[in-house]
């Protein structure tokens, strides 16, 4: 399992805006090879959000970021521009343990493999 | 659904061993009412891992935090005290929207809720 989160801080009094906009907006996500699940999160401190979306490797995530439907996705409805506090930060994870209360699943690769950030 | 992220910096060379003892650790987690998922997570810069809990809500996280089997899962196995460059940081987060190939979940409450972040 592959996790790729943007972290997103929106300027004050603005939340409800922010989580309209999303809640309006079509992810088309469902049928994109290796999607498991999208959510936005609420983080704890006001004006943090981050979207959550869970892959079933990193190549499934790398696909989608070139496909059509991140493209639609991306370009429909209300601009995030004017209520975001600075430019959404990308960073993504490697599952290394996996455990639901049936499965578990632990990933072989090595830490010190090598490593590409993305940068968006 | 809600989040729980605890954020751990690995100092460095010592990412194998992290894994090691996160490797052979048991949860304990199979049979805690409320839990979804559990992951251990590598992130894309050197010693940087998140230990991700997904629950069913807010209180479920809580009661575990407050259960035998929270209790159980930490006091097992090595110490990650010596090779950690700092205490873990917690942050969690209330899913807003949640959604899967096959459905879709938007939650109702608001934004300017009363937060009580959580220390630990």
């Amino acid at each position: 399992m592959y996790i790729a989160m943007n972290q997103f801080n929106v300027v004050p009094d603005r939340e409800a805006d922010f989580e309209r906009i999303w809640k309006t907006r079509e992810s088309f996500l469902s049928e994109v090879p290796g999607f498991i699940q999208f959510a936005l999160l609420r983080g704890d401190k006001p004006g943090e959000y981050v979207s959550h979306s869970m892959w079933q490797d990193k190549d499934a995530f790398l696909a989608w970021t070139q496909s059509e439907a991140f493209v639609k996705g991306h370009r429909q409805g209300e601009s995030l521009q004017t209520i975001l506090a600075g430019p959404p930060r990308l960073a993504t994870f490697q599952a290394v343990i996996e455990e639901t209360a049936d499965h578990r699943h632990v990933d072989e690769s090595q830490p010190d493999a090598a490593r590409q950030p993305i940068h968006g």
